[in-house]
């Protein structure tokens, strides 16, 4: 669609300096919420280059007079709710304008240097926040490899994948309020524990922490009680996606998940990278997923299984290492199940989705067991221990090592884009 | 301790007239929010007979002035959130307040003509709301002969409890957006159903649509990320207790729920009454659970088993029925985990809680089938359908079924009081 891929035009250049290869030239624009370190509200903003632009400051500045935006302040907000409930044409719209302010062939903002004061941030001189509201969290299991995985470490490999796996993707609900942004640190969980060698449970710090390499898309305009969005709408309620580190406590999980899913073994803390890639951005990056067989049920079935090629890197560094080792390297592509199928399937029964919503995709492992998308399966369940560059192992993470996560879309002769990082430390448990 | 039974004497009587055996006399004083169906915003007020006392008009007007209230304006909203999350001081303070205004030994609202047109209102002429914004919705699993029934029927005799039942308070997250509150009617979903004949799975309307007689907790004041809330201090959390029906789409959830719990069978309307009993009110009917044979785990280790005795009837009205019928007795005290252990459990990992959180107990059965408090254990399975007065049977509900649960409490030379009750009717299938 034209008016789709003249922001995308990998000929387009901004004013502000983009070198090459970094996760957000003008292509990009994705949003978020930060607050200026020197002071003052959170508000919305888009990242180009290593600068974060002020769309509140803009707004304010009467810079968004389109039909869907005009007289609007969703700019103005502490998230980016109000801005996701509008819509897909008013997030084009604001796509639109935004990248036409930030061509170099165009004056309007590359010479106004008053307004370019207020509105650019260095991107190290703010604070990156929660981009929006999560009412509910849903986490779907949607790569057949994972799944496939972790059913042979657990039940064998002639019952690795349920009944079910192969006809809906399987999901579960997570906990909201343990959602975090990159760069929060959090302690290594308390909880009950089943040792190996026991017949009783006991009380203690984790010892199977881990993480999920998962990417997450935020809902836009929700739906009524009652109602269903069919397959080929979904993308209507889609705003972007983001990166999600689903942290995981291995043995807390293994003891409480019978029978009704995971608990404590996941809701302490869930981080999710800043900024949200919209589906415009990736519309470059389209690529075909697994091919799904046997064929979905109708209500579930796509043209095809669309996915986008965006390629996750999973970093460790320990406390005792310099930088960061890459520990996988896996790809959207992989999961089995789409997001137009998450979607369709979520409100199949009426079940009632709301702005800001956030639904992750589960751990996204590849073929390759260097694709493997969390310690579980790349030290598999412990037996196979990873090596690092300084010497040291890990089946599960120590106190004080870092992860970061990283998205990267490439294809063709689009100009690549990102999506920054989620990053998180594990601290020594409390006491 | 005095103070708080002061407001719970038998022989304290209201210059409103309560009639014997009232859910709502001067020793209950619920918290909920309302809207006049005359027109106004919505705000929060009180049980009084049949009567809804308006607590916003009364903090408009002064009335609350002790150290906690003064100067707040936690009455004028839309949901208890802001009132809830003052602590226990503040429930105490109010209803300490309340219990004075409406006492028939005293003047000051009782003589206040005008005031008291302006802050009463018959019951049958406001609408009751959601009584908060629930941030996250934790299912509980805590009936021992729930669990035993269910684990009966679909892993045997041997293996009905699960090995970790006995030590933890099992739980899932439930879905927050799909809370209704009493009388909201909703669809039967739709949902993708293996049937037991087959080999592929269908996109049906579920035909094993259940109920769940549940009670559930609404969280005061909140936690912080990482912090751990003893058994001891759970109370402090607590700011009262809902009946709660967990409708549940039986096939849906069998097929569905392995390996990650229950989703879509569930999450498509869970219906709370719309008073909070507050626990202040409850003192009275303070009662024991079942002893805990193994004793918990320190962190969950309460002296005793301390639990309420309220009981729980649960009624049906099909379509062709002119009135209700009871289906199943059962009673709070009944449940083997305690409230205060599993909040205790929910933040043993760190997990933060956000006021107006909602903690449901799970399935509430106890030992007689009379008892059991869902259709799947009713009917068992199917297999020994439930008769109705009027000659039909039922297995599921079907369409046009009414349920309705109770709860009312009594001991000893206490005044009763009751929860009001949570209706709702099941419409047919869209389509």
């Amino acid at each position: 669609e034209n008016r789709m891929s003249a922001t995308t035009d990998p000929a387009l250049k901004s004013f502000i300096a983009v070198p090459d290869g970094h996760h957000f030239p003008i292509q990009n624009l994705p949003f978020g919420v930060f607050r200026p370190r020197s002071g003052g509200n959170a508000r919305v903003g888009t990242a180009i280059g290593d600068h974060v632009l002020d769309l509140a400051e803009l707004q304010l500045a009467g810079c968004f007079n389109g039909p869907c935006l005009a007289g609007t302040d969703v700019f103005c907000s502490d998230a980016l709710n109000a801005f996701m409930a509008l819509g897909r044409p008013a997030w084009r719209e604001a796509r639109e304008r935004i990248s036409q302010l930030l061509r170099q062939d165009v004056a309007e903002l590359r010479d106004n240097g008053s307004l370019r004061a207020r509105v650019f941030h260095p991107a190290a001189e703010v604070e990156m926040l929660l981009p929006a509201r999560i009412g509910d969290y849903t986490d779907f299991y949607s790569s057949r490899e994972h799944a496939t995985n972790v059913g042979i470490m657990f039940r064998g490999k002639e019952n690795a994948l349920m009944p079910n796996w192969l006809h809906l993707p399987v999901a579960y609900h997570g906990r909201a309020s343990s959602i975090v942004v990159s760069g929060t640190p959090f302690h290594r969980p308390w909880g009950q524990i089943m040792p190996a060698d026991s017949e009783t449970p006991v009380h203690a710090p984790s010892r199977g922490m881990d993480i999920e390499l998962e990417v997450g898309f935020l809902v836009g305009p929700g739906t009524r009680r009652g109602e269903t969005v069919p397959v080929q709408s979904a993308r209507e309620h889609i705003f972007g996606l983001v990166l999600v580190n689903d942290w995981s406590a291995r043995d807390i999980q293994r003891w409480e998940y019978v029978p009704l899913g995971p608990f404590l073994g996941k809701n302490f803390a869930t981080s999710i990278s800043p900024w949200v890639v919209t589906l415009d951005a990736l519309e470059p990056f389209v690529s075909e997923g697994p091919v799904q067989d046997p064929q979905p049920l109708e209500y579930l079935r796509t043209e095809g299984n669309p996915s986008w090629n965006i390629e996750l890197d999973v970093l460790l560094k320990g406390a005792k290492m310099d930088h960061y080792q890459r520990i996988c390297r896996s790809n959207f592509s992989h999961l089995y199940w789409n997001v137009n199928q998450q979607l369709a399937h979520h409100t199949v029964n009426g079940c009632d989705l709301r702005t800001g919503d956030l639904m992750a995709s589960g751990t996204i492992s590849g073929p390759e067991k260097s694709s493997y998308g969390s310690l579980l399966e790349l030290a598999w369940k412990g037996t196979e221990p990873l090596s690092l560059h300084n010497g040291e192992t890990r089946t599960y993470l120590q106190d004080g090592d870092s992860i970061l996560i990283t998205g990267v879309c490439r294809a063709g002769n689009a100009v690549p884009i990102g999506f920054g990082e989620v990053e998180g430390t594990l601290l020594p448990a409390h006491d």
